[in-house]
């Protein structure tokens, strides 16, 4: 793999195939796999992805034996965002461009199918068989991708950030929320892949501080784009968090202020990968990436 | 534990007090664990808990190596009524003589609930920590799990009787839709139940079958009841699948001929009970419950 951009390519393309491709093989009914498939092709960064696969990557693992735990995050990430556009929540019509999950095939199917989705992906977890990953690796995956997903992670974010909209919050509050909401979630891919290849704890450590710092970095990164962003490039309307008075990075700290902030993060996250003693040349891509997208 | 009711009791009382200590225990908001616990306080038969405990005692195991998965599996349970009564699935404002969880926290809250009780549930069987419950045992009852709740089970089932609402279906399909819709969820306790006694293939072979029948016999009883149940004694309205026109077993076969079926299932999943060689008084009992039970 010669260049970040193919990388990037390559896995995103590795992911979707293969998300694809399983749920097209269950025996379920079409119009539910119909509607889940096309949350899952709506497209998206892949970011969790290939944060799992560029970790492996990082200690000369083959990235094909993340493929199921990719698949499953992101199974996750959609379920996710499908539930979230359903009238009662954010009540969005389109997404990246596309009309929203319910729009297209109704409400009900529309909650169905992210359940469906959030079932699955930790069904295909267990149905890794490569004769390298234990079962006791397997259990690991499991109970960090349900801590990331579930009460204590992404969902106790959605309620946070559903009882917070109306609020002013602190700076540390807004962190939290984030944490919660979306951090869990993409320091995720990192632990699993440290898991999967049997990284010392004090490299896990520093994988941990490291995702934790890139998560940060994204959503500050987030709430510029959503000020200075480019709506097409974006495929979604800028100026909402001002338009519903949400506590934002630049609502705190400016657009300059925020920006430097995500500098800080992006560098911080540096430091810890390069303390690692890995093949880092992905990750560090990854935070250039981050700190500089425009999508 | 002497009598069949002293035993459902003990049983049931063990699984509702766990759910809710697990709930209350996790650093969560405070209204989302209020909304979790919520639905897992509304009550009902718990008979599925009911199963898998019966199952480790038919087998001379003690009950409380199940406590994990007799949650996980109640509180998938739980999570799938409450996106049921959402006023974009069934639109029902009571259950169990109780508002139903949106009624109560509001839509976005109660698909956020829904959502966190089903993740979780995953995390408890990674949670299990009996040093006689290996790794290889805990991934099978995840998986068998995951297949019973997700788009190839429940969430199928859920699909199909969505779009079945309208139509006149045969008793075969009839059959099908419940298979997946409630049928699988009700021979999963028992299937964990052999797994975690490390029954022989052909003990497990019976108990399947015998789950399977005690499930049709148990929807068959929910059809009859919708007709010739006691409102008060039942906690919801009656005459229901009359008023929408649905397809059931006694609309299929008079409430006769839907009886004689009824009788006919138990008698069968009792063949299969007696020919596992196993303590079986307590799944014998449960045989007669589904059959003759007015709740």
């Amino acid at each position: 793999m010669s260049t970040f951009k193919e990388f990037m390519e390559y896995s995103s393309k590795l992911v979707s195939e293969s998300m694809v491709e399983s749920v097209q093989k269950l025996k379920a009914p079409e119009r539910l796999k119909e509607s889940m498939t096309y949350s899952l092709q709506a497209g998206g960064k892949r970011i969790r992805p290939l944060l799992l696969f560029a970790t492996l990557d990082a200690f000369g693992k083959n990235v094909e034996i993340g493929i199921k735990p990719a698949c499953a995050l992101e199974m996750i990430h959609t379920y996710s965002l499908i539930h979230d556009d359903l009238p009662c929540m954010d009540d969005d019509d389109f997404r990246r461009g596309k009309p929203t999950n319910h729009k297209v095939f109704g409400e009900d199917l529309a909650v169905l199918a992210g359940d469906g989705l959030l079932t699955y992906a930790f069904q295909l977890i267990t149905e890794m068989n490569d004769p390298n990953v234990s079962d006791q690796v397997k259990i690991r995956l499991i109970s960090e991708l349900a801590i990331a997903a579930g009460p204590e992670g992404m969902v106790a974010g959605q309620v946070d950030d559903m009882d917070g909209e109306s609020k002013q919050l602190t700076g540390e509050e807004l962190q939290y929320i984030h944490e919660r909401k979306t951090g869990k979630m993409l320091m995720y891919p990192v632990i699993a892949g440290a898991i999967l290849a049997n990284s010392t704890a004090e490299q896990l450590s520093h994988l941990t501080q490291f995702a934790y710092k890139l998560g940060i970095a994204f959503q500050i990164q987030d709430d510029i784009l959503d000020v200075i962003g480019d709506e097409e490039v974006l495929g979604k309307p800028v100026g909402s968090d001002i338009e519903n008075d949400k506590t934002t990075y630049v609502k705190l700290y400016t657009v300059e202020g925020a920006k430097n902030r995500l500098h800080t993060f992006i560098f911080e996250a540096k430091q810890h990968i390069k303390a690692c003693g890995i093949k880092d040349d992905l990750l560090l891509s990854i935070c250039d990436f981050v700190e500089n997208r425009s999508f």
